[in-house]
């Protein structure tokens, strides 16, 4: 039984390209293995020159995107321009004519999930996303239908492989923050302008599908604590690396009965968790649910191909269901009633105070911890610059208490500043 | 759209035990979050006592498997007995009654699909399986609807947790073989017949199931090389330490073109090598896809919770499939055209050779290798016994031409016996 499915792709950058060659070169393989003939009739893009790159026929250019809209043999769409707009028009269009989507694009659903799903429920068409989180990891999959059973605890991840490369090197190498982001841009893994990646947007957008999915809830990601890389010391990584911790960015969503907690920040991660040994551009997440317990999923979170055997496994997943499989949990882009999104965790910390080297300081600084209710683990001192720098590490604590023992601390008179605070995965 | 699905549970120890606990315990969680209202409306197990020990009421106990297969009501079978017989019969009857079969049994899957799919094929029904491999790590579901668009490449797991416990064990605390598996005994992580466990009986059994699926031709289980854990010393484990290798019992698939290896036997694993953080019961799978590039799967290889829950996940895959899936390659049970399963992989390998402590002997050992067109890597001497231990890595060789070296060299004048062979993952 073999059946003939229409696609068009819409923007052929890297990823576009990516999944045009999967589906020209493995053409034969998935009409053997799925029974389906997928052709790339069309491909919009603004400029003729990439396509012609990637060998595709101008006769398959479309002139806009409502020829394709407009196409009825085509069934399925991959939206690979990036972007808000006008890649959210261009999917909205599409989706009306009846047309399933299968997109890349993790900032454009983390913001406008609501709208595209309302498009498709109009047009009975289905919305499909695996490749807008880690790349070729089918992690949206195994949420969607994998651990149905489960109530999910957590999920826990290094989410963005461009700080992931940034921090390996500087944890295995002994770079500075600013050195290892040139080599990462000269190698691709990081843009001209870092901000998306090294202030944590891009893994919010993600943490954002992912949370919501797990919990059932719309985790808008304006709700996301975030905080990025840049700040990282080497001094940072080094006393880290004698604690017995690897630094990584990670994306957090814990959920304790109505409280959800959305968090992206660099942690310490123990040695001995399976996270830690993620490197390279390498991504992971680690799941827990109430009966599946702890699980996790590892593999490339970017590049060309993964992403692209991500979007080609919607495309199959698309082509086959009987009916398009709806969030409708996110309909009206809110939290769901009686759930908190609380911005105020708790956690372990990690603080680096730098402090004039006099008798009295560590007690002082001590004192203001006991006063906001942190337990101190751990103490270390090393020296730095004029004075000295004591390095805490906490017990589980409240957000909010260690800031305002932050703000206290760099108000006492032998105190400089409080150089680090970096949070510990417990 | 709520809809309710009425299931059966065949077997009621601790694997269906777990099933009916999650779908009890979660059930209003699964009619919010799937829109099913699953209700136990039987269960079949032959020891009244075990049905009443998990709360069930006696009105939900079925006198006979014909009774389920009569009932209208009854939509998905959920088998949890193991073992072949009378599992395969009942199987059978239920999917020839129309109804859909959630299973955890992989000793019957690997080694009666075609009879199951078959049947299930004329019940119209559905023959789902998730919880036959890696407990509750949805790696079928990933096979399968995750990353359809790739040849998969390699398929190498660590998928059996009572022999990691095991190893474990002795890697970390440097136990001997026997008194860990007592442990495990003691702990209920082995049998008190561990045979099928310790000898890759298990083992083989998922990976005849997953290698199948990621190659798309069957790949029976009596064609995988099959060597267990049994013969392996703290002599071994001490020595692959040093070489900075740890010990797992491997399940590989691996293809080139239109050949495939498939084996399962005790490996030193690179230290660096993400499996060989993998330990206790933990189970993984790594995969690598030509365009998804590697990826692994992590998680409880067993208990009644995880494999509980990919249970469950069948279920309520079963309950919102439009049409039952069916995997066509394994109709005739054989593999298929063109394809061929070979025994004489490559591999580097690590051998132990017990010497007499005389001028000569490890000139005569090598001169055999070179014979055989097996390149040394390494070589090592550590005393043992009256004379020596000669420990040598190859380069990558074939297995055949390392077990024509063995029988070589265990008849040179000089040497004891070949003490060890373990194969590496390069």
């Amino acid at each position: 039984m073999t059946k003939t499915v229409n696609v068009a792709i819409m923007g052929i950058g890297t990823v576009g390209g990516g999944t045009y060659e999967i589906l020209t070169e493995n053409r034969e393989f998935m009409l053997r293995t799925q029974g389906i003939d997928f052709r790339v009739k069309k491909v919009l893009d603004k400029d003729l020159e990439r396509i012609r790159s990637f060998g595709i026929p101008e006769s398959a250019a479309a002139s806009s995107v409502d020829e394709i809209a407009a196409d009825k043999d085509i069934s399925i769409v991959v939206e690979t321009m990036g972007g808000v707009e006008p890649a959210k028009t261009f999917i909205e269009k599409v989706l009306l004519s009846g047309k399933s989507v299968v997109t890349a694009n993790k900032e454009l659903v983390s913001k406008h999930w609501p709208a595209l799903e309302a498009a498709a429920k109009k047009g009975g068409a289905g919305l499909y996303f695996e490749a807008s989180c880690v790349g070729g990891v089918p992690i949206i999959r195994a949420l969607q239908e994998g651990l149905q059973a489960n109530h999910i605890n957590s999920i826990v991840g290094i989410i963005n492989g461009t700080t992931n490369y940034i921090l390996t090197k500087m944890t295995e190498e002994g770079m500075g923050y600013h050195d290892a982001l040139k080599e990462a841009q000269q190698l691709g893994y990081a843009e001209f302008n870092p901000t998306a990646d090294v202030e944590g947007f891009d893994a919010a957008y993600k943490l954002s599908i992912l949370a919501s999915l797990a919990f059932h809830t719309c985790v808008p990601y304006q709700t996301i604590y975030r905080e990025g890389i840049t700040k990282i010391s080497k001094a940072d990584i080094k006393t880290g690396l004698e604690l017995g911790y690897r630094i990584k960015l990670l994306a957090i969503g814990k959920r304790r009965g109505d409280v959800i907690e959305a968090r992206v920040h660099p942690t310490f991660v123990p040695a001995s968790h399976p996270l830690a040994g993620v490197g390279g551009s390498f991504n992971a997440v680690y799941v827990n649910g109430d009966f599946v317990d702890d699980l996790m999923f590892y593999g490339r979170g970017a590049g060309a191909r993964p992403t692209g055997s991500a979007i080609v496994s919607d495309v199959v997943y698309a082509a086959k269901a009987a009916a398009p499989l709806y969030s409708d949990f996110v309909n009206d882009g809110k939290v769901a009633d009686g759930i908190e999104i609380t911005g105020d965790f708790s956690s372990k910390y990690y603080l680096a105070v730098s402090v004039k080297d006099v008798p009295g300081v560590l007690a002082a600084v001590a004192g203001v911890f006991a006063k906001h209710n942190v337990g101190i683990e751990s103490v270390s001192q090393r020296s730095g610059g004029s004075g000295a720098v004591i390095v805490f590490l906490t017990h589980t604590a409240l957000e909010s208490d260690v800031k305002a023992s932050v703000t206290d601390i760099e108000q006492l008179d032998d105190t400089n500043k409080v150089e680090s605070l970096i949070r510990v995965l417990a």
